[in-house]
């Protein structure tokens, strides 16, 4: 690790235009209509977790910070909005003396989370409050999906360690950049993304590509030229002709005529196509009665959780992995569908609740301020239930606790004998950030410690038990009664 | 449009240091072996067109241009690889010193391409030429993945204008950024995404969100005051309640309140949410009624070309669509699985063709310095065939043309009356650019002409024709010989 050269390279784009043009023509809206100064809340939250999992691993918290901190309109932006013919000027003039006072609060990266739970609140003037929809979104949406699926695949490498290698067939720069951090983040050990190693302090690791083993007249010449370069870290990439007629009795071959007379081990060899669960255990063989059974197997090739899991069940011969485009792009399930609503509104200082509803029950959102509460048992120091709460509700830890499932009430449990944690940190006081994030290995390490605090039910592979993530009676009811009152409007409209 | 700002809004990053590590300690290998100034050739290619559709659109190509003409090693990057204590330090200074001097052609943006065609062949001393593959893949396969993705959903709307809304679900920033440019090239008539209009000038598009009526007491007000704001473009979206009995009713009110009186007509309702087959049919109805036969209406709800192709079938009254997520993220198959292989080096000005044998027949290479030939029928201007040649092949337009089946080589084709064009343009000579891109627009109306060349059997939604991509006699011949005689190595060492 280079701790020593831990560069601040932020991304110094200017990224205030990455916005959707109708915060803007919403913002103008609120500006003309005199509703600039108007108090809004509005929380993030998702409502499914991808592939069938039982938690996410929250991440991007440290990008949207630093998109925050920099949020400017400079001339060339206004110049650009005034070319448009849709904004008057005096909301333009506006844009142009822009100042970010909002509240932030934020789950901590690294926490596991559930659906419907407000990841982000923000509140503040209504027009700021919602021109950051777009980037809280793309942030958080990206990041989450790639540290979640890097939980995944990392729980189905056990102890193996996983190396990030998806860079080439990221979505976009960034899709490389932000991508290999969430990767660190959901448990990766390091990433072949240089910049991100350069960015982050995450360790960056590589050795050849085919076309180094191509270069030379022989495979044997090649491997022999590497080992020569690189005694001390010596990994060769075998299948570029032939695995077991050419690959590896080559570099067998090498560790014999060059490491060994330097008394230097072979790092290991790595496989990129083919059957991998044969081609390892006659690499293993070969490797062991050569006398190099410290030598590592590395894989690499279109691999996620699904078939890391098949390949070790089949008795594979794997020390560890390098994943690439089905983690960089979370294949499987390359969308995060984290969304921004309106939840409420100041009048005159007093606080009023919104709703959206949906005919999609799934779709209706909790409304008011709100906070989220995790319990962990005593005991076991376990996490038994997430409960979504107003931000002013306090609960006593002395007396038991009744949770109740939203939908189907009648489903309670008593809780005695546990505590609580508030899971989101404010992050912004009135514009002002309040927060130091901390390192990505800081972050992947505090996550691996709150994963460890869920049931195994739940971290459980495929079909896990479903986390209890409920509303406390005050929620519940404010949510019901607000239901009421619109499907009554209706009702009196039919 | 804004012509006037077409503001060149680069992406002033260094982005260097965005390479797989790997792409390092294969750069100081060759410079310690003393091979740095080795010519090598490597093409860029892709295997297989993502959806089962019948061929992709070339995009990326600007923003490779860009990153090759700011290629630079800064001193901080020089001291970050220093860190790694893998490099050597005449490495380092000659990275220091790094010019970078390569031929590089490609196939113009807009094209259509077919698999195993080298979209972008680079011709470099091989450190350089190595060093880029990172960066070539990623730009590459980002945006024509968008683009042919794009280009499916906007064949499947027919004539109806697609706007791209993906932003909030793409991956990064920069995802939604040539996300949105991608999309555009790929047939789509404007963006949600601001920056991307400021940057490339394409139209950027939106108006209100379900806050901008939440924040309002009720839909009707919130209407109302959209209605007064923006009399000449007033779009209302229509879904925060209730479509048929709130919605509705809701927007035709104030059409006839506000509208109305200042003989302006309405532009539209949106619905992003529910049945939008039955909603869009009710909706007609009612507005038609109403007498605003000429107000549009716009979907918005997890299209994608399959969805879309559905609810016209099914007689939905639709005029234009929003497509979000599953565009911006290529949700059906996010992976574009582009590759960079060496095919040649040079030894004394002698050109050695190079070949990557694979068990997995798809992954053998086609060795040497090519180019793509496309052939035309004169009569009907169609694309008959694409042939892979070799550089200094050329075709004689007069003779009958024979082309095979490079597999099942029995199958042959005369072709007669006929003309040819080469798709790559040579775009660095020497290092240095000799290509001027044309914009977005240009490009996306190019592509648009292009594909219309294609035979509609290849065009074709699903299941398509194959469209010919063979290769020139020579280049058949060469690929048998170097098999062949790799085979005979295996078979002598057995």
């Amino acid at each position: 690790m280079n701790t020593k050269f831990n560069f601040d390279v932020r991304d110094e784009r200017n990224l205030t235009m990455l916005v959707d043009f109708y915060e803007l023509t919403m913002g103008n809206g609120y500006f003309e209509k005199g509703l600039k100064d108007k108090i809004a809340y509005f929380d993030m939250f998702f409502r499914r977790v991808p592939d069938g999992g039982g938690y996410c691993i929250m991440a991007g918290v440290d990008q949207l910070i630093h998109y925050l901190n920099n949020l400017r309109f400079t001339d060339e932006d206004i110049e650009y909005l005034n070319s448009k013919n849709t904004f008057s000027e005096e909301f333009l003039q506006f844009l142009k003396d822009f100042k970010f006072t909002c509240d932030v609060w934020a789950v901590p990266e690294g926490n596991p989370v559930f659906p419907n739970e407000p990841l982000i609140t923000v509140r503040g003037p209504v027009i700021q409050a919602q021109f950051i929809e777009t980037m809280i979104l793309l942030t958080i949406n990206h990041q989450t999906l790639i540290a979640t699926k890097a939980n995944r695949i990392c729980r189905a490498a056990g102890e193996r360690p996983v190396m990030e290698f998806g860079s080439r067939r990221a979505q976009g720069y960034d899709g490389a950049i932000y991508g290999a951090r969430a990767a660190i983040i959901g448990g990766c050990d390091s990433t072949a993304c240089t910049i991100s190693d350069k960015m982050f302090n995450i360790p960056a690791v590589g050795t050849m590509a085919h076309s180094w083993v191509q270069l030379f007249d022989t495979e044997y010449e090649a491997f022999k030229s590497w080992a020569e370069l690189y005694p001390d870290n010596c990994l060769l990439l075998i299948d570029t002709y032939n695995v077991i007629k050419s690959g590896i009795p080559n570099a067998i071959k090498v560790f014999d005529e060059i490491l060994k007379p330097l008394s230097k081990r072979p790092t290991g060899i790595r496989i990129d196509s083919g059957d991998i669960t044969y081609l390892t255990k006659r690499c293993r063989e070969m490797l062991d009665e050569a006398g190099y059974s410290d030598c590592k197997i590395v894989i690499s090739n279109s691999l996620d959780e699904h078939i890391i899991k098949d390949v070790l069940d089949q008795g594979a011969c794997i020390d560890s992995f390098g994943v690439g485009e089905r983690l960089i792009t979370a294949k499987s399930e390359p969308v995060f569908g984290g969304v921004y609503k309106l939840v409420a509104i100041e009048n005159n200082n007093e606080l009023i609740p919104k709703i959206k509803i949906s005919e999609n029950d799934e779709k209706i959102t909790n409304p008011g301020f709100k906070k989220i509460i995790r319990i962990f048992d005593k005991n076991s120091h376990k996490a038994l239930a997430d409960l979504i709460a107003l931000k002013h509700e306090l609960i006593d830890e002395s007396q038991p606790l009744t949770i109740f499932d939203p939908i189907h009430t009648w489903k309670r449990k008593k809780l005695i004998n546990y505590y609580t944690k508030e899971l989101q940190v404010q992050i912004f006081d009135k514009g002002k950030c309040i927060y130091t994030s901390p390192t990505v290995l800081e972050i992947k390490k505090f996550s691996k410690n709150e994963t460890n605090k869920l049931w195994s039910e739940v971290l459980r592979f495929e079909n896990p038990h479903n986390y209890y993530v409920d509303l406390s009676n005050n929620l519940w009811s404010l949510k019901q009664s607000l239901l009421h009152k619109y499907t009554n409007s209706y009702e009196l409209s039919d």
